[in-house]
Parts: structure tokens; sequence; C-alpha cells
């Protein structure tokens, strides 16, 4: 099925994404896969820890932990080329981005979550990798810091929990709502959005 | 009702405290009203993830969600006034260490944990969210450093579950058992009371 | 029973590499402690929260909780002895990554999760309370850094998972997988085996 498979794509590229990072930490062969199945993972744990569900789905579907070693181990060999990639990585972490969040949100509206629950819990599903990651590697967590990301995800959140509320197909929105997020994060990098910082008058 | 209220007030005084921190940090706008709701409900999702509520109700509760991503907000813009009331601040904080560390004291009794548990599941819902901001902010966790802080909620935990297992009304019993971290707390700060470090003989 | 005391001599130990690194990062007295009992519970808390058990067993029992504080409280007065024993420490902490594995991979099998799933999830709370330990102290974890620490774990996990598929007897299987990790473990340790890192040609 196009979701599933698409889903699969996601866990490769931010696997990819997280063995990168690792590889420039200078952590070992171990550290990277499992930085990179940290950083493809993470999120969906985090979403099913909150869901109660329990064995975490991603800890028990085969087919994400093989995708996601397997793409940190690529990365560990061929990381010169996969650096060389820059863009190509960034919109490919978009659409991972688009895509676990609204897998996420329809998780948790499946699990009986209110609408602005499964909005957030849709964002944590998208993000939560990610940050875990920065956190391993002692960074403050980019989605914080930089460019628009995680607010980036809240449009599709919104769309999808819409869209079940007036009963629509859950396919084509959730597609609808991925491609929306994927839009967003591009355009911001894009265009150098970035939310506000603070004034330094303290 | 004023448990209810009051807890309200401390998601808004620990969501400023957080929002604090990341405009120091240098964090964005999204990075400090996220860093202040993380802070503000961390305590409570935790507490929520180890008695297996789903999901968890910091989450589901929207009014949680408005006070602490509000307080943020208005730190961000307001907070060079903020910062000038430390004492303020400080004392704000101390009342929700209290607040949060009875409120969940009183959800692991009711979820069935023994008392010494829910006296530790209480402590992890008040100092939950700070050690969350800490980590985020890459910062050793201030409650591990300085100052009496976690272990002034033990004895509000404890008064408590003692409470309850005399069957004392939860209400008044909640109210003196914050009262009392509270007092701990202040003094603590008051009186420059430090836990001892070891030497550094080694 | 010989597996609980030989678990509670593990949470012992590992509860005292923990207050140690927490002697050296000059936490206070309390820190040390609650990095103590941290590290000692963190991994079985984790394996608790992914299969769903509330509240978390380590919480519960209280033998786990006097031995880790008590064993943390020994250490924030006699570290500097402590420090001394710097094989023993390390090999008391290769048994309990033993011991902590093996059991998690009993509990998640126990609980219903696939064989691939146990030996993950016994992995995590042979591994957890140390990765806890090092992103509390601000540390980018030991165990994706040096030497064969996690992977060590893996061997066990999997000798628990094909015993229990066999219907062998779970006890002498445990203690026959543990065995396996300390031995993988003292080997990388003696012989200084390392994972390989990526090139730096980027």
């Amino acid at each position: 099925m196009l979701l599933t498979l698409l889903a699969l794509v996601g866990v490769g590229v931010i696997g990819a994404s997280g063995a990168l990072a690792a590889v420039r930490a200078r952590l070992d062969l171990f550290g990277v896969v499992v930085l990179g199945m940290v950083t493809a993972l993470g999120g969906g744990i985090a979403r099913d820890v909150l869901l109660a569900i329990s064995p975490p789905t991603s800890l028990v579907d085969w087919r994400n932990l093989v995708v996601s070693g397997g793409s940190a181990l690529a990365v560990f060999w061929l990381h010169p080329h996969v650096a060389r990639l820059r863009k190509a990585v960034l919109l490919a972490d978009a659409v991972g981005l688009g895509l676990f969040t609204t897998a996420s949100t329809v998780t948790a509206l499946g699990h009986g979550a209110p609408m602005h629950t499964a909005c957030l819990i849709g964002m944590i599903g998208g993000i939560g990798g990610g940050v875990l990651r920065d956190v391993l590697l002692r960074e403050i967590p980019f989605v914080l810091r930089k460019e628009i990301y995680a607010l980036a995800a809240l449009p599709g959140a919104m769309v999808v929990t819409l869209g079940a509320r007036l009963a629509l197909p859950a396919g084509p929105v959730s597609l609808a709502g991925a491609a929306l997020i994927c839009l967003v994060r591009v355009l911001a990098l894009w265009r150098h959005w970035n939310a506000p910082i603070a004034g330094a008058d303290r």
C-alpha cells in the first residue's frame, strides 16, 4: 500500500539523517546504527508510549528496524557522498517530517485522543526522533532553534484531524496533510523563514 | 474548585520559568513556547506515562495547554520585566513544586501505587518538567546540583500518602502537603541550605 | 532465589557506578543518590514503560530502591576507595549488564513481545540506565562511543529468546545468557575491542 511504502521511505531517510549526525560526532559503527534507528523510530516510540500502545509498533514491525538500520549502515560507509547531497537530504527530511506527523496524528485519533491532543501527539511523532538524536549528541534540539520546523508540522496535523472530523477518507487526507507539511518546510528552508528571537535587552 | 485553580496557577508559573530559561538560551519564539509547555507539563506527562494513563491528562486538558503556552508567550515579550522579579519567580516556582508534587502523589495513589511508589512518582511529577527543561537546554539538571529542591518535595509527598492511609480528606491534606513543600523550599533558598558535596580527595 | 539475589547485586553495582560518575561531576549528596538510583533503575523503568507495566516494577519493589540508594550513599562517603577498585567496578558493571539484559528480555517475552522486539527491549533494559546517567551528566552516552558495550548485550538476549522458543527452563538459560554477555564485555575490555569509526574523509 502506498502509505506504508512512503512511511518506510521516511524511516530510511530520517535514519540516514541521524546516522550522518552520528558520523560527524565521531561515534563508532554501533553508535551510528543506534542513532540512526533512534532518530527514525524515536518519534513513533514516543507516540506509542503516550498512547500506551504496547509493545511499541516501531519495535514490533521488523521492516522499520531493517530499513532504519540498513540505511544507517549505508551512511556509515558512504557518508562523504551522502553529505554532498545536502539539498536532497533536507528535502527527504521534510518528506519524513510530513509522513511521520500525519501517521502519528491518525494513530492518536484512532486511539480516542481528542482533536487538539491528536495534533500534539502527531507533532511529537514527527519531531521526537530528531529531538532524541540531538539530546544524545548533546546538542540543544535543532527544532527549538532554527527555521520553521516543528511549526511546519502543525498545519498538516490540523488537516488530518479536520478531515477525520468531517469523515473524509483517511488515505488522501493524510497525503494532503503530509504534502502541506513538506511544502511549508521547503518554503521555510528556501526563504530562510525563522521564528523571531527575543531581544537581548536583559 | 480551589485545587484546580491553584494547579493552573502552578502550570502558568512553571511555564514562565521554562520560557525564561529558553529566552536566555536564545531559542526562537517557537522554542520558547515549546520549552515553557514542556517545563509546565513534562512532570505530569512523565507521571501519566509511569501510571499508563493514556493519553496523558496534561495533553488532553486544553486549559493546561492554553495557560502554559500563553504564559510562555507573555514571557517572550515581557522577559526583561519578568527577569527583574527574581524573588517572585523563585517563590512562584516553589508554589508550583508543591502543587505538582502533591497532585501527582494523589494521582499515583488513586491508580493503586503503593505508598513509597506514590511518593517517588509524586516527586517525579514535581521535578520532571524542570529536569526535561535542563536536559533540552544542555544543562546538568538544576535539581541535582543546587540547594534543597527535590528533597523539599519529599515531606509533602509523605504527608499526602500518610493522609490517604489515615483516610483524611484529600483536599486539605494536599494543600497542607503543598504548603510544607513550599515552606521547606523557601527556607532552603533563604538560608542557603545545600546538600553536601563529596570531598575532592580522589 | 538465585536470580533475584543476582539481580539485586546488579542493582547495587550499577547504582554505585552511577553514583561514582555523579561524585566526579560534583553533584551534591541528593544528586549522587538520585543519579545512582536512575542508573540502577532507569533501564528497568524504560522497559516497563515500553511494555505498559504500571506502575513500573522498579519503583514498586522497595528492595531495588533500598539497595540502589544505599549503594549510592556508600559511594558518596567511600568514593576514593571505590575509584581505586577500577577493574572490580568494570567487572561488576559487566555482570550488571548481563543480568539486566537477560531479565528484561524474559520480561518482554512474558508480555507477548515477538522475539526480535524482546531482544531490543532486553538491550534497552540493559543499557538504558547508563544512557540516562550520561544524558543527565551532559555526556554523549558512553555506550555509543567506546568499546563493545551494548553490542555485547545482543548475543545474551538472543540466547534467552532462543531458549524460550525451544521451551528450555528460563532460569538456567538466563544465567547462561548473562554469563555470555559478561564474557563478551570482559573480553572487549581486556582486548580493547572497539567498533570501527567512519573515515574522516569529508
